[in-house]
């Protein structure tokens, strides 16, 4: 086997459109809709002004359109600004074996590098699929001493995988992608100490930014080295495990699939909680009226992030999982944005609801898993759940696409669906910027 | 005392000229001589052009000088380009504390911020003053364990002097240039692993256009952490003395005085070796035709990697101890690039001197030291040389005058010189900017 950089080179250039497994391709799909809904959704951010402000007075070539204005810019600088607009909200998708975000980072390269090439459609998504799976799979070499080293793998593992989907639009060869590769591992960067401030979108546009900036000085003959990806894994703590383990089925079998996307506009933590919660709450027995009490388990560590008993304002909503609980249990919808309010923290019929429920950690649940207990005056239910067990492929792009049209309407959402599924027969991406650029937040 | 940031940044922000030794100022402008005089001889080489080439088709609003162009480009631009440029001949100034190239990545950034905000000449020199100074004292910080561990302290040390320079010329205020700290923080990167392909001036340029992104991101209200900055010493290997060790007489005492400069164009395992040697040749009884024999000594690591002892190239030649002493010993300029030449390796003089000339690993030597015997039909003279020996402060002013003359002309280095010494009292620093840009590489 060749070295790891060299056989992802090899996938991300020769993997034709009729070699993409359906299902990859429909979870691809799948990411992109959740991206485009999560960034629109995010234009108006603080982090996303700030960084449209900077880089709009800096101008430039029109090379790439930006979420939130209709003046493009240089495709280096749309992808720092939509990477940074589309993790703004932290409501994008997650992957585990990546330990990151995938999609901030693949898809403003990929989009960014299309538009300025004028690649077609099919061509545009076969270099989002390869490089989206390649970023998983280095993600996975990398590992959790990486992770845990303090590096944030939205922002490092998510600069390779850009320069790969950018290369591949681009054109490059083997040699320059090599080249492309070398300088991204010089450029790489990101901390997780960045959690909790504008630093962590940006983590995601500048991982954006540094594939398209390494791809087009490769294009332009600039060197560097192709053992730049493992020296780059040795000095940031890598675990780095056989490239045949790490590459293992690449090309048959498609780890982006596990991709996970947020259901919830809240900490993940709350995740699991809720979606037991819901499944309950879906019974025809289940009534709220008739509740008497609500026992929520969690693995011990969230108690420590997400358990605000009476949280007073919509962002420690966010974090709480009594306020949730009773907004589910109300018929609120917990994918919106809006239903974080203030407001709702202080409703009557909520807080008295939040009386009834407690939160107690038990070591035996996995961090991706809960237990919730429902006491009502019929009996009782209980029902865990674990994030980690997949949903059905039509159950999950049901509620993709109810996400997205939570945050951009239906009209909206289901002309961006629309647009995507046709992307295999367009000769560019043209319709599909249009229809986004038609949405304001 | 204050964390490492808030020293940093209060000693950045508030030092005035009143306050600056006129050894560490002639110092400093000594280095800013030295940094246009191999960036503008650095114009014309394949990173520089690239650089210049990718940034150019960006273009934008022109708001700051590159070497090779007359077009301005966004100061962030100019920055990535100039850092490039300058550090493209690996011919700028070392500073064994700081472990790297402090020049290239402060004056790029220095300059640009500058020129974009109209500063005055005292302005911009103590912002490129504390700036130099504080990447020095960060560069001791991470210590020797970063650098081992595989991180280009020129990028990533760099990337902190850089953005505290840029931070004092935009008028951040002290919570603002926190944030453009930890900005810098989670942007900052750079292998060595990239030595000896283009890779390695990019990370100059990286580190000066990191500084300036990050600045005018803090300008605009973009958020960090202040903790970001150890946290990146802890992710990146560094050994992190106590602040009061590393800060010891901050504001009193510039450690940027240790920096050294390179007066031959070669690699710098060869440079004690010509300086013992010239040592000798100044002597009145020195006569080539009477030379027997010359018995250079070195530490045994440089024999791995300047030993070339037949070198039929220019590039060869820059690491031949046989060939360069033979090139001062005929009254070659070893400080002109021009010198290193296919040519000269196969001149009869200089090849049958070669002959005379044996190398051998000496382990009592330290890396920085090296010793010669010469020996000739009149006797035998030894000197050994130490690079870390410091230079006499007027010497080395001369020494380094002499090489921008040898590189730009004498006019052109005497009419650079004259600008920076005037800059003390320049209301911008047009006049100095209009001179370089006289210069055709």
């Amino acid at each position: 086997m060749n070295t790891l950089p060299q056989e992802l080179i090899r996938f991300c250039r020769n993997t034709p459109l009729a070699n993409a497994p359906e299902t990859a391709l429909l979870v691809l799909k799948l990411s992109l809709l959740d991206w485009f809904a999560v960034a629109i959704a995010g234009t108006n951010e603080p982090a996303s002004r700030i960084i449209r402000q900077m880089l709009t007075a800096e101008s430039g070539t029109p090379e790439a359109s930006v979420f939130g204005q209709t003046t493009r810019l240089p495709a280096r600088a749309a992808a720092l600004a939509n990477g940074t607009t589309s993790h703004a909200l932290d409501y994008d998708d997650t992957h585990f074996l990546h330990i990151g975000h995938p999609s901030v980072a693949l898809f403003p390269a990929a989009l960014a590098m299309a538009e300025r090439q004028g690649s077609s459609g099919a061509e545009f998504l076969m270099a989002a699929l390869t490089g989206y799976e390649s970023s998983c799979r280095i993600g996975h070499w990398f590992g959790r001493s990486h992770y845990e080293a303090g590096f944030h793998m939205t922002a490092t593992a998510g600069t390779f995988g850009a320069t790969l989907a950018a290369s591949r639009l681009s054109g490059l060869n083997v040699v320059q992608t090599g080249h492309a590769l070398g300088l991204a591992s010089t450029r790489a960067s990101g901390l997780k100490a960045q959690f909790g401030t504008m630093g962590k979108p940006f983590n995601g546009g500048m991982a954006a930014a540094n594939g398209i900036e390494a791809v087009q000085l490769a294009a332009l003959g600039f060197t560097s080295t192709p053992a730049a990806l493992p020296s780059f894994g040795q000095a940031h703590a890598a675990e780095m495990p056989a490239t045949e383990t790490v590459l293992a089925d690449l090309g048959t079998h498609y780890v982006l699939e596990q991709v996970q996307h947020k259901f919830h506009a809240c900490c993940h933590g709350l995740h699991a909680m809720l979606e037991a919660l819901s499944l309950l709450v879906q019974e025809e027995t289940f009534d709220v009226n008739h509740l008497k009490q609500l026992k929520i388990q969690t693995n011990p560590r969230w108690l420590k992030v997400c358990n605000k008993p009476d949280p007073k304002t919509g962002l420690e909503a966010k974090f709480s999982y009594r306020q949730t609980a009773a907004m589910l249990l109300t018929g609120i919808d917990t994918g919106a944005l809006s239903s974080f309010s203030d407001a709702l923290c202080q409703a009557p019929n909520v807080t008295a609801l939040r009386q009834k429920i407690t939160v107690t950690g038990n070591t035996d649940l996995s961090d991706t898993a809960a237990k919730v207990t429902l006491v009502s005056t019929n009996g009782q239910r209980c029902i865990a759940f674990d994030l980690e067990a997949p949903l059905p492929l039509m159950q999950r792009q049901k509620r993709v696409i109810r996400k997205a049209e939570t945050l951009l309407g239906a009209d909206h959402a289901q002309a961006i669906w629309r647009e995507i599924t046709d992307l295999t027969q367009a000769n560019n991406l043209n319709k599909l910027l249009q229809t986004v650029a038609k949405i304001r937040a």
